[in-house]
């Protein structure tokens, strides 16, 4: 997703510096006026903002705090903005280290995936003190089409965490109202008209429930990362001390579709969980 | 529901005869020009097609198939319409036993509670023989804004039992995210903000999140007639050999908000549940 995003930001006319392990990947950004740079900590350097998209909260933490990392490179009055899906707790100890160093720091993850990446529709839920989302806002405004303050360090990942719940929970309902009206015989197509615009409509039965029925699990965002982002929710709500039974049976069947070798697929691949249990195909491929 | 169902059929122009268990909650129809009935074979008797909105699949068979039912009464080529939500095995044996007596019979249950019944916004979808489902097509253009014809007898019924589906399983989502952003100290109509619009959105987190905010319980749909249709949908499943994990984890979630002595509080109230298994609340009074 940074591809799509760094690019947005060069076509808006900021200048970029961009580092990525796998230099290819970043080529169409060179292409496009970024300049490259060997190391995250390189590409910080002499930045206004230093922003990190990346997969894990160990590959945000090495971004950042880590021995080539922005924070090495860091100075006054930089910002360090992470727009990866991570631990709320890590999002406040860089925010510490950073301080600690007279620099600002953010936690702005983003929902909207692929696609909202590439048309600047994301979702942005920032977390950090005020007066820094105040001088990054500009910059979150080039990439989503809803910018939100929502808080201190950490409410940005908060945020990100009720998205992945809802979405999570959500899904078991799609999964299994399909289930059903296959096992009844139903047209799902017709199931949908009727129910999809009311108090039962959500997103994911307009948008990912046709997919499943073309068996269509390509990922707009894989298995395996919401695994991740399900983990880190339930292990923030045990912290706080805090049940939420449908949160854990959505990530002990998430859990499932990962065993089955489907780590890749898109979310919608719950179904696929779902199917084996019920040993039950809802359509042909 | 029945009562500005009917209200609207009445100003659409046609003439209706109406029974009640209660007399008093039909003086409205009267009023508007309705005939009062003393049963519902009475009511029925002489109509092109006969109607009920009752409670319970018991009060349906009683409506249709009782002493004093509609079929007692029923001719060629009347049309028996039942618009309650129930069983979709009732709805077969209804139909199977107006084909003995050369009448129609069509199960069309509604979403959109009381505003879609006052505001003839209902979703109506409907099982039965098609070209019955095309003789009534007018009347439910009358009460709805989508109408769909589902299949065969029951299939109307099964159709609502997904609608339910998908709302319980979602609303323990929406109850639990709401309560992961009070644990967290966010502020929960921005984060709402941030979530609402996109791939977590559903019309609960959009439309009932804030009332739940507001510890607003009041009914749109009672929990006692939601639990009725889920253990419904859960005996069907059953009968189908379906395993409904998620489905499973709601029912007992809104026995427990029954069991507290909320079942004449709305949908919404699941909420209860989760907070006393928390001992937390989400907002003051």
């Amino acid at each position: 997703m940074g591809l799509p995003m760094a690019s947005h930001l060069l076509a808006a006319g900021y200048q970029i510096s961009v580092f990525n392990r796998t230099r290819s990947r970043a080529e169409p950004l060179l292409e496009q006026g970024a300049v490259w740079a060997e190391s995250a900590a390189a590409a910080a350097d002499g930045a206004d903002v230093a922003i990190s998209m990346v997969g894990y909260p160990d590959d945000v933490r090495a971004t950042h705090l880590g021995e080539a990392g922005t924070l090495a490179a860091a100075y006054p009055p930089q910002l360090l903005v992470d727009m990866t899906t991570s631990r709320p707790s890590l999002a406040v100890h860089i925010a510490r280290e950073a301080k600690r160093r007279g620099v600002g720091s953010l936690d702005a993850p983003v929902s909207g995936g692929d696609v909202g990446a590439r048309n600047a529709t994301l979702s942005i839920m920032v977390g950090g003190v005020e007066e820094h989302f105040q001088r990054a806002q500009q910059l979150f405004e080039v990439l989503g089409k809803s910018v939100v303050y929502q808080g201190e360090a950490g409410m940005g990942q908060h945020t990100k965490m009720v998205n992945q719940v809802l979405i999570a929970t959500n899904m078991i309902g799609v999964c299994e109202g399909l289930l059903y009206a296959r096992k009844a015989g139903l047209d799902p197509l017709k199931v949908i008209e009727s129910v999809g615009g009311g108090a039962a409509g959500s997103w994911s039965i307009n948008n990912l429930a046709p997919r499943m029925l073309r068996r269509d699990f390509e990922p707009g965002f894989y298995v395996e990362h919401f695994i991740k982002d399900l983990s880190i929710a339930l292990d923030e709500a045990s912290r706080m001390s805090l049940a939420l039974p449908g949160l854990a049976l959505a990530r002990q069947l998430y859990e499932a579709v990962n065993a089955h070798g489907h780590g890749r697929a898109g979310t919608q691949a719950l179904l696929l969980a779902l199917e084996q249990l019920n040993a039950l195909q809802l359509s042909s491929d």
